[in-house]
């Protein structure tokens, strides 16, 4: 069976397979970590490799569990968070930055506002004479792959591997979320029944995402009122971004409709989970983190496993890893 | 024998058995350290854990020496020492941010200008489904139990181990030093004869350290009189610490006679040993580093052995070192 | 044999056996690191020594190909880089903060504004109860050492080990590149036949180059035009230095008149080769990027291997290597 990712820069590189398959890496891994010999095992798998984690905007959660992720499987890592450190400000462009990357690293772990970057140093790369892999985590407001990997993998884990026929509301900032167009697009894989999209008028879905809908026959609902969340299985709210914002626009948005809270969380179903890719503000109420409802921690979690998964996958070790829980780590 | 800590939040944690346990173990592992059979050991002794080190506040020794400390036990580690590398610039709360670190790494060492955060967030982690130890390295001006832990195991060697019956000079700002009010704390432990404290008036050791001191029936004596050092078996000078200034109090206090140089190094015993956590300015001359007398540079060698000890010994590791030590470092 | 050196700090510490042990150690280790048993080999060398990156100036590539030279060689690291995280912010001086890495680490890697810090430091160091080893990575505009390592193991691989009798122009800010200095003092072992000197008139070599190729009777020709680069075997590009510009002086000067592009590059011969220690701005075109001329993304791959050499050397696990290479990889 071929390997079917080498870079990762759009969640529609994703088809079902491969993600089962990453679920499955993702379950494995996190049961052989839980012994001293199963960590030291995972340890030794990639040593031989080294990363460069490249943000170029703020992250502290993509940031520390690829870094964590690399370190379980052995990965030395190098991080550039600072953009004042380079070269740049020396008037290096961008390319050449990360071609310097290219030159000393074996994996290229990017974030950058600018939307296309991560796209275009993966094609550089890969006609190189030496190609290595490039993981996107996160460009401008347009994909964040690993992040729907780690939420459809939530979804995957809540309903035990059941995601056919689910409803999924979508609440907040959507026009501008690159973790919600990423997650429609893996999404796709797996027959949800609906898509509620909960958003003030002015931060409605883009045009290509609604195009995408109507293109795959996907059922959705657009709408503007928080009270059509009761349909939805998967409950997924998101922040305003508006560090996307041109004119402060979004001081003049009223989000306090969408908020969820102690208050109107029983408008939520009794089996539906509620997703957030986090960092939140006051959309998620802190008084419902206890609920057995709120998943959005399990799923921050849940990150750590898939990305480690993803760099088995990347890198070719998946099978080692099956092989290892079959005869160890599934005995215990 | 039960294990007597796991969080290290408050010098007020540490017990007389548990401050030499510690003393114990941190000569054993520099001499362990000095082969690369016995730094591999070590190395290898929590390669499966992963500590984030999260550092609010400046610091060069303290984030350097756990960093080392942690690559000494083989605990991978990552590091936020940068606010704007992080989902804070984007409105999270320092819990949620926490809680991230939680989620991905065995341990998170903290220092913060907020005084109540590590213990906080140690009460969050305690009470979570997976519990992960804190330490905190530096807390506002309120506390630095493990700057005490080396203060005190400098003590240790300095005096072979005979901490009981000797006097100690603290000097500078006693007002705002969250070293001195941990050192107290830890020195109760070892029947201090008398604590000479020396300071500008504006910088007087505040109520709940005279307090402590009346309480518990330690001799003391406030002075604002360098002089003063002379009784003293121990110096410990301390900076100025200006970065608490509410209104740049500092610039109109005469911190000039309280500075230790070559002219006024004879008013100290022949015997007695200078002590500061570092960093300096002026108020120990450099002219003064190759006195005999001068413990400071040692001191904060001690600080990387005494936080490898504290680490393993968070982690339950000290037994294997003790093993180790027995069998092979000590037959060298 | 003896080992020649303990610190780098200044090219003029080469000489002619050395450098040829190190570009030999360097193509061994190159071919080791292919195969993960090789990796893992070189990794466990050093894994008992930590080393600490100080980084005072921006660096991209210097600071990542050490970092990850120290990697392959399983050295630990710390790094520094971003002076608000320091106590320095509390008023330390740069010696004490370099000192404090020196309680915690085996070796400091090192890039300054200051002139003259790696030096001092070094004494320092050397003076102390626990020598070790400094290499200056960038000394103000004076001094690179281990770029001009480098330049020259590119240029002995270029023109397979025949240095000797080789032109070389030397193109730009001649005043105030370190880059330079140090790849004169090198090549000085070397037989280079002429120098060409090429340069806007307000940035010729300063006096001190100019000195050194008199005393030691090197031939050398100052022009003020490109055209001259066609008599050279190697062209050395630089960019203009105008981070040390005193009364943005740099504006005033028309540096287009030495720029390479896809227009004038014919005025190299065939078997010329184009070096440049990057960052480069438009000196360089990107449209000769894929010239077979154009050898500086070589080089910069090759500062990886020859500074893993560098830090094999220092910490005399050369031998070590060379055998490994001898019984494993040289049979493959």
């Amino acid at each position: 069976m071929a390997k079917k990712l080498f870079n990762c820069i759009s969640a529609k590189q994703f088809d079902r397979e491969l993600l089962l398959e990453l679920f499955v890496l993702a379950d494995k891994i996190r049961v052989i970590c839980k012994t001293k010999k199963g960590a030291d095992f995972l340890g030794n798998l990639l040593s031989h490799k080294r990363a460069t984690l490249f943000f170029e905007q703020p992250s502290t959660r993509t940031f520390l569990s690829f870094n964590n992720a690399c370190q379980i499987l052995g990965i030395k890592t190098s991080d550039i968070r600072n953009i004042t450190d380079l070269s740049v400000s020396k008037g290096e462009s961008i390319e050449d930055t990360l071609k310097t990357i290219h030159s000393y690293s074996d994996l290229l772990i990017i974030r950058h506002r600018n939307e296309s970057i991560a796209s275009n140093i993966s094609d550089i790369f890969q006609n190189s004479d030496k190609p290595i892999p490039v993981i996107n985590a996160g460009s401008g407001s347009d994909e964040h792959p690993t992040q729907a990997l780690l939420d459809v993998y939530t979804i995957y884990r809540a309903f035990n591997g059941k995601i056919k026929g689910k409803c999924i509301a979508l609440i907040g900032d959507l026009k501008r979320s690159r973790t919600i167009r990423s997650l429609i697009y893996t999404l796709t894989n797996f027959e949800i029944s609906k898509y509620i999209l909960i958003s003030p008028d002015e931060l409605k879905a883009p045009d290509d995402l609604i195009k995408y809908f109507n293109y795959n026959c996907i059922t959705y609902l657009e709408s503007n009122k928080l009270n059509d969340i009761s349909e939805a299985d998967i409950i997924y709210s998101t922040r305003i971004q508006d560090e996307y914002d041109v004119n402060n626009e979004s001081k003049f948005i009223d989000y306090t409709k969408y908020y969820i809270n102690k208050e109107n969380i029983n408008l939520i179903g009794k089996n539906s989970i509620i997703l957030h890719p986090l960092p939140r503000r006051l959309e998620l109420s802190t008084d419902i983190d206890s609920d057995p409802r709120a998943w959005y921690w399990k799923q921050e979690v849940n990150g750590l496993w898939i990305r480690t998964a993803l760099l088995a996958y990347i890198f070719d070790v998946g099978k080692s890893i099956s092989k290892y829980y079959k005869n160890k780590a599934s005995k215990r």
